[in-house]
């Protein structure tokens, strides 16, 4: 079994993996045809927990993420979008430069939105508010971002990637069942896969020294599980998490049940590029070595030009 | 026959469509499917062009964009990524703010990628300083960013949205016969789902002054087509563009043929969130009575909690 770092290199001289900017990945060939055919399954497995599929926006507000406590938990991973001032002057500036983009760079306004660290965050804000008559089911696939600096390894952990999420909103038994049937269905998904995983508890590397204690809690309490692939090196890949939030959510956005009381809530995370780097792990990197379900349809092979 | 305000209104009220951000759409429910189904369907389309489908990067380097002359031409409309420092102290004071919000949107650095306004410039990138044996005709999805300040419309006009393209890297007889086959296939597949368009020749909206000559040369020379939706009160909706770029890129880029020559190029691209407004306007807003091909699956109705 190869380590990331030699899949991706061999991926790269290929010419089925590149990078426009450290950590953006782009992907060709037979390896964008497995990137999509695992989109799909994992797509296909959600679909056995709920057909309530949203498409969700592609920023949040910082409102939102202040209303999460995201910073205090997470500030060291968070980007965030702007755009150009519709200033003629500075436009002009820009376009008469011989150095164009370093201007450009330079010449953002402050963020206007942030960039999606999870997708969950737009479901709390969509039910802001709410009192829902039933469970809340529902999925939805999106990039999301997260900068984690020298940590960033193609594939592994990019700066941008792909989060498909199973969400649950419901009184507290309700979700910690999910969040059970979830660690059964994505065990019982990565073993048809011929993958090897083990379920671990896990703590979020929540930031401020005030909220670290909610780490000492997610432990105790096992709030927390991930879905482990272990690397012949001894590290390891969270491949899907599984996350019991208790009341948090529930309370921060007030959504209720119907009885009046919080919502409990909890969430299903899978990253689309980790199961694609714990197959070609697994499998090595040649199509036709790998699982029959992930080879559907067609891709240009050959695509060094 | 509606406009497209009182469709967003109407679709906002059912719960089905929200803004986390100005600029920044969520979808659920029926419309979430449908636009789920228009993105498949112009797949198919796509899929009869080629079956090299790329996944992009989710940025592009402002390098790439300065050597497609992007800021001389369309810098109006630029948004960039940027993350938060790592550096303890900013995030401590973040983590510890009573305005965290506020003040991590005063705290990115300056943009590290700009988040993509075109799918095809990742193509370019991809293929800088390689020489292509034979045609290069590959598609891919990807959200692009635009901030058109105060013409953002829901599902008109977003900050970000959804293009299909297909792009094409030839020789200009080549290039020119794939853009004429898109148009044709464009004109078919709208005509399929009753939507009733026209093909006319348009001009891209370049910036600068020096730009500017290029929008004069693209409609002398028919180089950019775009298939319209008319509404009811005269404005009408590039739905998709049919783009000749000639040798631009191929120079810009260095990509050249197998006789040492730079590549012509041309790309065909589908804005998915305008096909969407454009069978809302047609046919309204009840699922049952879209077009069957994009009715597919199922999705949760009454989302409206």
């Amino acid at each position: 079994m190869r380590l990331p770092e030699d899949i991706a290199r061999h991926l790269v001289a290929r010419g089925e993996l590149w990078e426009s900017v450290p950590g953006l990945s782009g992907m060709r060939g037979t390896l964008a045809l497995l990137r999509r055919n695992l989109s799909l399954s994992v797509a296909e497995l959600a679909g056995q927990f709920t057909d309530d599929e949203w498409q969700m926006p592609r920023g949040v507000s910082f409102e939102t993420l202040e209303r999460a406590s995201y910073f205090e938990s997470f500030p060291q991973w968070l980007s965030g979008a702007s755009h150009l001032s519709g200033d003629e002057s500075v436009l002009e500036r820009i376009a008469t430069s011989v150095s164009p983009g370093d201007l450009a760079r330079q010449s953002f306004a402050s963020a206007k939105a942030a960039l999606p660290p999870a997708v969950c965050y737009h479901t709390y804000e969509a039910l802001r508010g709410k009192s829902i008559a039933s469970p809340v089911v529902m999925t939805a696939e999106e990039t999301c971002w997260r900068h984690e600096g020298a940590r960033l390894s193609k594939l592994e952990r990019g700066w941008a990637f792909t989060m498909r999420e199973i969400v649950c909103l419901a009184d507290s038994n309700e979700t910690e069942s999910v969040r059970q049937r979830g660690m059964a269905e994505a065990t019982s998904f990565a073993a048809s896969l011929g993958l090897s995983t083990r379920i671990d508890v896990a703590t979020d590397p929540f930031f401020a020294p005030s909220a670290r204690g909610k780490a000492v809690l997610q432990r105790v309490k096992s709030l927390k599980h991930e879905l482990l692939f272990d690397y012949p090196d001894g590290r390891s890949l969270a491949i899907a998490s599984f996350n019991n939030h208790e009341l948090f959510f529930g309370d921060a956005f007030d959504i209720s049940l119907a009885d009046g009381s919080p919502a409990a809530s909890a969430c299903i995370a899978f990253g689309i590029e980790r199961w694609v780097l714990a197959i070609l792990m697994t499998y090595g990197v040649d199509q036709q070595d790998w699982p029959d379900a992930l080879t559907r349809g067609t891709a240009s092979i050959g695509v060094a030009q």
